[in-house]
């Protein structure tokens, strides 16, 4: 098993990396996205799986009885897009280490009388489209095809005609209606068992969530001749705005983070007539979500006051709380060698949150990153740590599907 | 001459205009650039002057006497390039004020002693290659060819082929050897001209300024995981340092904008790795500007230190003050029918700042702006105001070159 896990990392290791930083950019519905989807599909032919896709990009690869009643197939997988310049693991250890299981299960003579789906979600990270998890939205029909047309990339690209630039579209979804639970492993995007000296822990609850986009407005002007006092210059609104969400995010044990910043006309001797910045905000309860992004936008609205500026705050996606199946999480993190495994909240979305919201009993499995960094070409895991991921993983699978 | 003037604006007014803004992207090099090149030949040609090109796309229409010894001929002009949402008036103006000038001239029956060329000096916005006067600075021999071959523009493009792609290059330059003076025409950038009353002005200096590249360093990491305490985030001594800008260039009666901004990897729910952020600064003074740009490199140092960030401050160009001919200046004003002309600093740079660096006596004359605003759509003359300038024009080449 390990020759076969490791030299599918080794087929993987290439796609989409930059050879500057070391990152990652598998930006959905591009090339290296495509190549991603190629070798899943490869892998599932391989192994006599049936592969069902659709047109967002979802796949899910079948392995055992034909489609049965609602709530007896059992769902692995997670997805292989990343952020601009992320790291290895982010997605792919769950759809590498859910095949990894599967062969894993065979190995042992397990036979499922459940189906078993491993997945690939579509568009998860948002980075392109700005919306987290596209494919679990649509796939769950907690998005419709009507509301996703209407995306827009930064180009101003529509999703359809980025689907069918990538031989997809039409519109058809993979089924999950017979699906009773849904598992997903992934790469520890914090340093929490790092401290609990676990290789393996199980999530309990997804941190309510959301970005904002704040448009700043002011006046261009020329960088030199335009006196201090007669410009409206919305970039200092932003900055003060950037530094209050800093502040507020701390004094709330949130998180509040301005990664993404586009200027209008970005040059070096204009005053911006205008900067656009987005604001992901997490908070463990709505009510105090709701008061970081009120308490953030009226420090900006008051700053905009005095620059002479305007601010306009739109709410872009929010997510609220996500509470894992309770019953589910502590019969997975029981009854193993060494002890149970900690169970622990992530402020980090993944489809696993939209499948349990909608109706689909689902779990979370991490493996340890032993730098604690994640959306990073910086975050790590150590191959004996995938390795008791993937064991993880076989035997929840063989408790469910058995 | 009215009509003249006014359908040369009419040739111009929709090159490179954005029919969303309504402002100008004449950038170097590329389509709107060349068109007006092409303008500008074809307007010199329909008036029997003698045209020169260069490699860099500077382009000098001659009147009257064939060269002549040093400091023979008369220059007058400006540029066609444009910043990236620009005005109509900052550089054409200049150009399309040189040429009514010349028409203005032959019409009163003046016949140059002296030749007298009409400039038009290329990429004198920096907009593309991030070094203004970019055409001026090599035809004055302020720049080699050497060094301007290691330009590169935003997008990693060197400057020979920018050039070659735009059927430039070559390395010749347009011959200034027999100038003796340079006039340029020009639209205010402030509203000192509409708060004295006056139509038109003559420059005393130009203030010394520069532009700063400014490198914060963090570390890419998941804005949801990551918490506040754990993060090495540059968009936070980056906001610090535009806030302490702002407020050090007030208290010290001097100018300084951070107008572009560049984040890596710029995605929403990323911690940014990096932060690259352009400071434009001018000061009165050469040691006000250097003192400026020190404390607030400081201040940004400082906050690094705290935020765990690093900070690398970098000079990408800076000119010193240029004082113009005090001489030509006073004889430009003086003796105009309502009174002499108002003779004031501007804290722009110019091609007549790089000729009179060069020691090329020079001479600017404005023309008044009803805004105030430059470098933005909302920048403007009044014909009125511009037929003054011509006519300012005109008597002063009269003056220079009988």
């Amino acid at each position: 098993m390990t020759d076969d896990f490791e030299r599918m990392w080794a087929d993987l290791a290439p796609i989409g990396r930059s050879a500057a930083s070391g990152g990652y950019f598998r930006q959905p519905f591009l090339a290296a996205d495509a190549e991603l989807r190629a070798w899943f599909v490869e892998q599932a032919v391989a192994r006599g799986l049936e592969v069902e896709t659709d047109g967002v990009g979802n796949v899910v690869a079948w392995w055992g009885p034909a489609s049965g009643a609602a709530g007896t197939a059992v769902l692995t997988g997670s997805h292989l897009d990343s952020v601009l310049d992320g790291g290895a693991y982010d997605g792919p250890l769950g759809v590498v280490s859910a095949l990894a299981a599967v062969d894993l299960l065979r190995s042992r003579g397990f036979v499922p009388r459940r189906r078993i789906g491993v997945s690939v979600f579509a568009e998860e990270e948002g980075s392109r489209f700005g919306l987290a998890c596209l494919g679990s939205r649509l796939a769950t029909g907690t998005m419709s095809w009507a509301d996703a047309r209407e995306l827009r990339d930064r180009d101003g690209i529509a999703l359809p005609d980025a689907l069918e630039a990538a031989g997809l579209g039409g519109e058809s979804l993979v089924s999950l209606g017979d699906v009773g639970t849904f598992v997903e492993l992934h790469v520890e995007q914090g340093r929490d068992l790092v401290d609990r000296g676990a290789a393996v822990g199980v999530a309990s609850e997804i941190w309510p969530h959301g970005r904002w986009r704040f448009d700043f407005t002011g006046e261009a002007n020329h960088a030199g001749t335009t006196r201090m006092e007669d410009r409206a210059d919305p970039m200092l609104t932003y900055a003060m705005t950037a530094l209050a969400a800093n502040k507020q995010a701390r004094l709330a044990g949130a998180r509040a983070t301005f990664g993404r910043v586009e200027v209008t006309p970005n040059g070096t001797n204009a005053v911006p007539s205008r900067v656009t910045a987005w604001l992901d905000a997490r908070s463990p309860s709505e009510a105090d979500l709701a008061s970081l992004v009120e308490t953030v936008s009226r420090q900006g609205v008051d700053r905009a006051g005095r620059d002479g500026t305007s601010l306009e705050v739109t709410a872009e996606s929010v997510s609220s709380s996500v509470a894992f199946d309770a019953g589910l999480a502590s019969a997975l993190a029981a009854d193993h060698e060494g002890g149970d495994w900690p169970v622990l909240p992530t402020q980090a979305g993944h489809d696993a949150g939209i499948l349990s919201a909608a109706g689909i009993p689902s779990a979370m499995l991490f493996v340890r990153n032993p730098t604690g960094v994640s959306h990073s070409p910086a975050e790590s895991a150590q191959m004996s740590d995938c390795l008791v991921g993937v064991s993880a993983l076989a035997d929840t699978l063989e408790r469910l599907a058995r």
